[in-house]
């Protein structure tokens, strides 16, 4: 087989690659170790940057998110018992988030590649790259577990395939540096059959720890308790979970959280990474191949995009024009947005949770940050803009 | 002998409530254990706020601040090797600082006080507080070493006695908490007889470690270094500090640094801490009493003069009116500024230097600050408005 860019990975960032590339009159193939039922049932939350928004309208696939998605003016910040907002909407100058979680972006996406005979290969296995540093390189797969060996020739590769992918390892480590940074405290997340308790996002620091009351559907609600990242699920009832939501999400005023059957819980790990180049040779990452942000931020999807809009860019510029400076500096580009996002995320991480590390000094400066932001004009616009999204460094 | 206000210590906090009291018909007597030379000789720092340079003018003690005081618009963050201006003036809808040594601030308040027949006792020894859950505390002290103790019979006393100062062990330890912070590294201060090498303040992050070009006259120089807090001044030799300062406040362009021989030099240990409460019965602390900053955030003066305008208010409003709920709050609306100055000095501190504790994602992080600081508008408006001062809270 053969084809312009060979990508790796079915989910946000390789899609919408692919249709961006597609857009731009330039062939794709997507290679995907997992089954297209997988990807678009793995429930996934999605908190969509105003410039994600816009990219998905700009590529023709915004129809259902404008639909069903949920325009979200503001978040509430919770602590002393007591909540504040914060009007992204009117501290951006009218920017906003959509909330349409992340399988949603990929159904819409799967449709839109297979509509223009995109071709996607689900369910692949031992992908491998080759020949990098040549002008044709190659991935190495088999269709399904089993069978033959294939190759797809490609003029570039894109490494999609997020943190546990195979792309980022052919990066060589005398030229690659990988910073990182593990946390000692996890999300136990629900959903729950319940309506909304409150129209917005609410995120709460309490003495017990961090809760995030999100969304998901008008009958479906998502939320979170920060736990030990050596717990066990096995140690949460339902009724432990929801006392615990109760006790952090209490406000002076007597705030009512809506309880329903729980339809799911797990518990998430949290990390901070980020590989610096996202490119060697021929290949060039992006998504969570290139870098992770702990959940806080809610900033995942939306830099997977940001990626690809400078990779696609690069790439068209390349394919039209020939040359490749754009392509050259895709790695410099993205880190540079890549980096303010590991800030916020590593930000509102810091300022939300509770420290099991912390002497009561640094709780008392957690604890102004939040009043000092939450009082401040620009200091909240500064946290409203990076929550719609700093702009886009094409 | 007898006052309204018994005050301990002639800082900067104490001066000024003696004099913003007497203002107000209120009499104070101050007691002081060093001499009058020593505290107008001991050259300090000095970044004056706006709101302290109008709280000066104000009280009528401002005119050689506005004729010798310079008036800055603006600071300089160095990274990278480049320098980035934070503009204030245009930042904040037109404040600004003023350099003017606290020393100086403290010359011309002692000046100010003396000019009234203000009472100030200098080079007192063993100074001690009595009675002060009754109407009639008393402080207790000799004045000078050796001599029959005295007493003085007060409404009130204002403990303006620095970090060491006999008055904040007064208030019990079941009702005190003492929130504290040590920093690992120290600064390294010189004056150097050299015209200044920069119209404003430098702060540099390097990986060297921090640097603070800072500014005191015409003819004399103020710099820092941050070096390890175990370090020795032995171990800096005139030529190593050079060495280093042209290092660290390097810039791709060419950054030049204005030697001269250095007059003074030493190593200052770095320090937050925050006692609260800051009242007990008729004892009330202000200033260094009762709260510490890191100096990177220039706030220990401001925050001294920002709690001596609240607490002069509420002796005002008792005296004049009867009513104490401005007194009786002093402890609740002094904090809640304090604690917003620790946070800005804590985030200076952790933004400019170096820590060797970081891993390389953590260092990434810090240069991600730097760099989002000096591109966003809002987030440097951020900045600037702490660095000229909140507003005050009365």
């Amino acid at each position: 087989m053969r084809t312009q860019v060979g990508i790796i990975g079915a989910g946000p960032a390789g899609l919408m690659l692919s249709h961006l590339l597609h857009l731009q009159g330039i062939d794709s193939i997507i290679l995907e170790n997992r089954s297209r039922e997988e990807i678009e049932g793995t429930i996934r939350a999605g908190v969509l940057e105003q410039g994600s928004v816009d990219l998905m309208n700009a590529a023709g696939v915004g129809e259902r998110m404008m639909r069903e998605g949920h325009c979200h003016h503001g978040i509430e910040l919770r602590f002393n018992r007591q909540g504040h907002r914060i009007n992204m909407h009117e501290l951006t100058e009218g920017k906003n988030v959509t909330v349409y979680p992340q399988h949603e972006v990929i159904k819409d996406l799967v449709a839109a590649r297979l509509d223009s005979a995109g071709e996607i290969y689900f369910g692949v296995d031992d992908v491998s790259l080759h020949g990098l540093d040549t002008e044709l390189p190659k991935i190495q797969f088999r269709p399904h577990k089993g069978a033959e060996l294939q190759e797809i020739l490609c003029d570039y590769i894109a490494g999609c395939d997020g943190f546990h992918g195979p792309s980022r390892p052919n990066i060589p480590v005398n030229i690659r540096v990988d910073y990182q940074k593990k946390y000692p405290f996890g999300w136990l997340g629900i959903l729950a059959e319940a309506p909304p308790s409150a129209p917005e996002l609410v995120y709460a620091n309490h003495d017990r720890g961090f809760a995030l009351l999100s969304t998901r559907s008008p009958e479906i609600q998502r939320l979170y308790l920060q736990v030990d990242i050596t717990d066990n699920i096995a140690n949460w009832s339902d009724d432990r979970i929801w006392t615990e939501l109760h006790a952090r999400l209490e406000t002076h005023d007597g705030f009512n959280l809506i309880e329903g059957p729980i339809i799911q819980k797990s518990i998430l790990s949290m990390r901070s990474f980020v590989c610096d180049p996202m490119q060697y040779g021929r290949l060039f990452l992006a998504g969570d191949a290139a870098h992770i942000v702990p959940p806080t931020g809610a900033k995942g999807l939306n830099l997977a995009f940001a990626d690809v809009q400078v990779l696609a860019r690069g790439l068209q510029q390349l394919y039209t024009s020939g040359k490749n400076d754009l392509l050259a500096q895709y790695s410099h580009t993205a880190l540079r947005r890549v980096w303010k996002a590991e800030r916020f995320s590593s930000y509102m991480t810091s300022m939300l949770h509770r420290h099991a590390e912390h002497t009561p000094f640094e709780r008392g400066i957690q604890l102004a940050e939040l009043e000092y932001v939450t009082t401040s004009r620009v200091a909240a616009a500064s946290l409203a803009e990076n929550y719609v999204g700093l702009p886009m460094a094409l």
